[in-house]
């Protein structure tokens, strides 16, 4: 039996785009040979469609989608995800299920057991689980389905009461197909693979995994389906980052070799790039803005959009003020320069200074103080949202995520922007992504990379003067934000106390401004936005 | 038996104050002669924790508050709700319990076997259904324990597929307790006696059911404990918008009265106050600041937040343009006399007038459009943020539900704030919410609630130029994001196609303003916000 597996990108709810894609691998992978074919979850509607879902002609639309696709399916046969309405009488009224498409009509209909509700998912907001577990005939091969998650309930991690593979009469199945939608971290692609070759052991089966490429907003898909044989040894991966279509013979598949994988920056710096294209593609603009201050982080967000949208299509805007060093400036210009990629400079001395008049009055008597520094960033802000509306682009916000973790960064100042780039890449991790992007020749002036990180909101500010080393914070950030670590844990790994609570409390206190930042591209295993809920009001007893 | 409910303000995450508020209620209840005091659902730590859950030292904090309130447990027993560590081998590693606590020690507890994932609640992120469904025995009663949604699984909306109330031994039960924590829409308190109702009948058993109230951000909690006989009748219901301990002896209840009802606009008015005022409280902050444009959004906001906050903590600024009406200003200054609330007034005309000349050179040879109108509104945002950061007050957000939903408003400009008081309040329930204000005496000027709506961002600009009217355009919000009907069932319902297709491509398209929206009061059964999630790069089919 010859079974394609096909990686494609999928836009949410764009039914007229999904079809197309899909109705041509159908055709292709008939043509090559291939008895059955294999999407991924939900793939008829992208995912995560969210509250789409709860719109009926949503359903619907799925639903005639699923049924223009089994028509095509004559000569071969297809698994393909999609929402389907729940026959029970009780619970909730959607499955996340898997399609099986032969002789142009529904076969059979089979849901997914295992939702994840943590982290970025929130599955069990709008499915019901699956209450039975049939195999899949075909061919003379027995077929048992899964859905992402339905494989993820391993030894040492049994999130779960139930497994679906527990349910499921696997002595009889011939091979396992896993319909995925698992979005990329910089830790994922090792325990995806970890999870199943663990049930391919376990269950003597080969696997068959097929997941989404693309982004969607906040999560990108960096797809790596794969074969794993039934020694749980992976045979094939298709590519990451890309879409591609390809068939295998389960009779004769290919030999097992090691995952291969490229270095965590390396993926990282190509997710990101991805997560831009994609959501200008999918919003249907093509022109973005750049506020570049000179500094290493708005540095790599315009060569990750460089790179994702094409050098004519960014546009750099240098927002000068009296604080503004003059290396700033000139990096800048190389830098655009270096990526060819155009430029333009707007100084925001008169506009600053036209504020400071306005507020002479209110503020007479009071001492300058942080309020001048955010005055400058917002009326940079202004500037570039100004240019942003006159020209129809969106302009890239390019805080970091240690900044965005301590609210180093001004509300609707440098905090403005339609999508940020870096806010889920902490700033030793920018360091280490500009040398990446220079090793073959320096794009990002080496005196960008080197001079100590400042705001230039006052004189001779440097980010050392109110933060603690990036080396430090950035460890101590990660103990909190990825892994819920309490400050007395923090400490007895060995960190300073003083540095310890000063940092989480800056985490705490400023949830209020990361609650309207943009929307960030995820990238590690866990990112400010919808993966990370915290209350606003909430008292952090766990600052120590 | 006597029980005592005790509907108190917690404040999440804050041990110390819900400790003492907690500690304060066993002690004088004992004093009343009270057998058992009940408090509401996960009252030890608020509600909702949200991701502190994920945090060790939460749930110690969590333990060690519940012995501590059973060591003041001696005469008197209590039931309260704490999460609670899993036994199982499997599944997630918390439930959401009730404690029982008697004799200076825990004697049992019980989790819940609903948890509610859907609209604002995501509880199934945290949670383990409970697995065991065991009855309390205390003074020679039988005591049936169950947790707010428990109850929720009621003929006709059957979202479950099993109820707890099936599982446990109701028949030997003298009594039923909810504890809850169910928070304020305007329907709510309808919605809950049904099911109160419906619960009592069917297994002919008294229900005391205990919520909390005080907000949390987003979410208010109105009170309205109550008891209900075992015919299902209201018997007794505590305060509405406050704090309040009340003994009932389960012997001698009083005698049953209908539900009184006060007017939705008067009860969304009620929650608005409180939920401005705890934002305030639980942040530790006191004095507010708000932009009055003259028009009737910010004053009902001002009106609002001076019940909250006190006259003297709300400071109204006046930003005129030249495009500002001389009615816009003398109103705006009428609004703050008859409040007795301070003002001030600064021009935005020369720092407008200086953005302006600043792009000159990047916008040469192009027309003046919505560029222009936003650098105003910003303006605006950048001196209101200013006096915020001067003065370390919080800036209120003045947005309506209409506008928030449409887009009709400046991200980074008048969607500035810390909390949006008013964004879950349509345009015409702002209206109708101001005549309420009005009902004693003229507080909001006659001329701000009669005059056409405008942003006055242009010479003689109206909603109406750009907007369907309210009383149209409301409506058709309604059935979109309150009932999640599609364009073709709205038109079905008699409106007009072009109306209801250019309204709802609005809302779908700025769904990435709402993302960097400040958190919105909910007082509606379905407001924006955590309540409804949207994909940002969707193809939103169900236009039409």
């Amino acid at each position: 039996m010859k079974i394609a597996l096909a990686q494609l990108n999928y836009h949410i709810g764009n039914f007229k785009s999904n079809m197309e894609l899909i109705l041509k691998e159908v055709n292709s992978a008939k043509t090559a040979g291939a008895d059955l074919i294999i999407f991924a979850e939900l793939a008829i509607c992208g995912y995560p469609p969210k509250d789409f879902l709860e719109f009926e002609s949503f359903i619907s639309d799925c639903e005639n989608a699923i049924y223009e696709i089994a028509e095509a399916c004559h000569g071969i046969a297809a698994i393909i995800g999609a929402p389907s309405k729940s026959k029970l009488k009780r619970g909730k009224r959607l499955h996340n299920s898997a399609y099986f498409l032969a002789n142009g009509v529904v076969q059979s209909v089979h849901h997914k057991t295992l939702l994840p509700t943590y982290d970025v998912f929130d599955e069990n907001r709008y499915f019901e689980s699956a209450k039975e577990h049939d195999l899949i005939e075909y061919k003379g091969k027995t077929i048992a389905i899964t859905i992402c998650e339905d494989l993820w309930n391993i030894e040492g991690d049994m999130k779960y009461s139930t497994s679906p593979t527990e349910l499921l009469d696997l002595k009889r199945a011939d091979f396992m197909v896993n319909i995925a939608a698992s979005p990329f971290s910089y830790q994922q692609q090792k325990e995806r693979q970890k999870v199943l070759s663990w049930n391919a052991k376990k269950y003597q089966l080969p696997i068959f995994y097929v997941n989404h490429i693309g982004a969607q907003t906040e999560l990108i898909f960096d797809g790596g389906s794969c074969v794993v044989n039934k020694l749980g040894e992976l045979c094939a991966e298709l590519a990451y980052f890309e879409s591609e279509t390809v068939v295998f013979d389960i009779e004769n598949l290919p030999s097992a070799h090691q995952l291969q994988e490229k270095l965590k920056i390396e993926k990282m710096y190509h997710a990101l790039v991805l997560g831009v294209r994609d959501y200008f593609v999918k919003s249907n603009f093509s022109k973005a803005i750049i506020g570049l201050s000179g500094g290493i982080d708005s540095a790599l967000t315009l060569a990750i959009a460089v790179e994702a949208l094409g050098k004519e299509n960014v546009k750099s805007v240098l927002l000068p003020s009296k604080y503004s060093s003059d290396h700033s400036i000139n990096d800048s210009i190389e830098l655009c320069k270096n990526l060819d990629s155009p430029y333009e400079t707007i100084s925001i001395e008169e506009v600053v200074k036209s504020f400071n008049l306005s507020l002479s009055n209110s503020f007479q008597g009071l001492k300058e103080d942080v309020t001048e520094e955010n005055i400058q960033a917002r009326a940079r802000g202004v500037i570039l949202m100004a240019m942003s509306n006159k020209f129809g682009n969106i302009l890239l916000n390019t805080s970091n995520k240690s900044e965005m973790a301590v609210g180093y960064g001004t509300l609707y100042g440098d905090m403005c922007g339609g999508l940020s780039v870096i806010g889920d890449v902490y700033k030793t991790e920018v360091f280490e992504m500009c040398r990446f992007i220079n090793r073959n020749k320096e794009i990002i002036p080496e005196s960008i990379i080197t001079k100590p990180p400042s705001a230039e909101l006052r004189p001779d500010q440097k980010d050392s003067d109110s933060l603690p080393d990036y080396k430090v914070l950035d460890a101590i950030l990660f103990q909190y934000i990825e892994c819920s670590k309490s400050g007395n844990k923090i400490i007895n790994q060995g960190f300073e106390e003083d540095t310890v609570k000063r940092s989480i409390q800056l985490v705490n206190r400023n949830e209020y401004k990361r609650y309207q930042a943009a929307p960030i591209l995820r990238v590690s295993p866990r990112a400010f936005g919808m993966g990370r809920l915290m209350p606003l009001v909430g008292e952090y007893t766990f600052n120590n």
